[in-house]
């Protein structure tokens, strides 16, 4: 594995690959890499001759008072990682250089933003879909895979990349999940064993959902409250929100008369862990 | 000249250029071709080994109560004189295709855009980066030219351009002038002949403040105040703005210390009309 960290660097990289009939794909994290980043490597190699993985902590997603600088690294760890999960270009690129004094110019998608997390967290998705421009500008992929556990993440750069023409296979792909069915996110790190314990209630009131939903249950409000009562909050858990929406739209629903999202949000300690499960109507 | 108005196939052309090493070069318009438009073409020219000429007019950059609807439009004339001008290809694509139902994406720069004409018009350059980031990614150019006329739009589109890593040459050309001085502009067809023969106030107001600052001026104040005098406000005549800022910021100055953009915005019937010139500093 090549580390690139220069973006000049990357981009004439990108584009000479591209020159060559060479199929780029990308897959862009945050580092602190783990089973979820690797199996989103290992599902995205077959669509490109160079797989490049971008590692960055984007300043433009966290808000003020969010966990921007404690957020957990490990670069030594995350190259060996990528590269023993077939990643061939490491893009690393410098806070300074991503976004030097004077930068100014930020990409918003309007409406499938302003639900679920948008609401708690109003600069998070112009963080995103700003730095995820930058990066397809700079490596200039094919294909780019991103995982399902941040759905809205995975709406709002699809709609990006059609609003904008960017021309870029968008692939979502599911959750990867502990033992015991706790979505895998570098932010489990901040759990300690009393709340890793607590946290496995977030997939379990999503499968209990979707029992509810087959066995027939289509109001949403009955739903909504067999998560809560799962989910139990108490001094460790805080519910941000529990909502169901279209899965396209994000807009909220009250029935399920089709595939629905069920997403939420909760506040395990010091964590803020999001998870998210699709229910479909029994026939 | 070939004529493409399906963004797949112009993508795709573009896309194959590129590969077979054809440099490309993009002259963005909103037609209504003028000796303006023509001059970027031919100046891009020789930038480019396939020439693309856009016109679109773009809804997203007109707000509430402006011209769009009754902004001029002459296709097949625009067709004839930017091929005569040696445009290859005319892209002409639909709105409905650029802004499909559900549209939601657009990009801001935030500083530059606040000055000036974006004061008054509060949505204009969100549009303008919005469908410029479409069409250079529609496109695919190397290089793309803007008249210096609409000076704000030139560094908005340089800003985000460099903000987010587009590696595109902008290229900035010095605004093209009727005979007696009026800077060219579509805009110019509202204008009954008692109009256009004042607006010509316009431009000889940059060049008394030209002649001020050649003599030892240095304080804005007096500057604008001449400016003011020479445009002279009347039934026909409304300034909008008239203002000196910093060329790369666009923050205002008050002394001539540097080289300054004066900047100024004037309602001439139902015409809105923009013009400016450098002010340099005498030795």
């Amino acid at each position: 594995m090549r580390i690139i960290e220069s973006i000049a660097e990357m981009q004439q990289a990108g584009e000479g690959w591209r020159c060559e009939g060479k199929k780029i794909a990308l897959v862009p994290t945050m580092g602190y890499l783990h089973e979820g980043h690797l199996e989103l490597m290992r599902a995205i190699r077959s669509h490109g001759d160079v797989l490049v993985t971008s590692i960055f902590v984007n300043p433009a997603q966290f808000g003020p008072g969010e966990d921007f600088e404690r957020y957990p690294r490990d670069l030594e760890r995350d190259t060996r990682m990528a590269n023993e999960a077939g990643t061939d270009i490491g893009f690393i690129p410098h806070v300074k250089e991503m976004y030097p004094e004077g930068y100014q110019t930020f990409v918003k998608v309007t409406e499938v933003t302003a639900p679920l997390c948008g609401r708690s967290r109003p600069a998070f998705f112009r963080g995103v879909a700003t730095v995820v421009a930058k990066l397809f500008n700079i490596v200039r992929p094919h294909a780019a895979i991103f995982g399902e556990k941040d759905f809205q993440q995975l709406v709002t750069i699809r709609r990006m990349v059609q609003d904008l023409n960017m021309n870029i296979e968008i692939i979502g792909h599911p959750t990867v999940r502990e033992a015991d069915g706790l979505a895998m996110s570098s932010r489990n790190a901040y759990l300690t064993p009393e709340q890793r314990r607590k946290a496995v209630r977030l997939n379990r009131s999503l499968r209990e959902a979707q029992t509810l939903v087959q066995k027939g249950e289509k109001t949403g409000e009955a739903i909504l409250n067999k998560v809560r009562e799962v989910l139990a909050e108490d001094d460790d858990v805080r519910i941000d929100y529990v909502q169901l929406c279209d899965p396209s739209t994000l807009q909220e629903v009250t029935r399920i008369a089709a595939s629905t999202l069920l997403a939420l949000a909760v506040h395990v300690g010091v964590a803020r862990l999001i998870d998210n499960a699709i229910l479909n109507p029994s026939a």
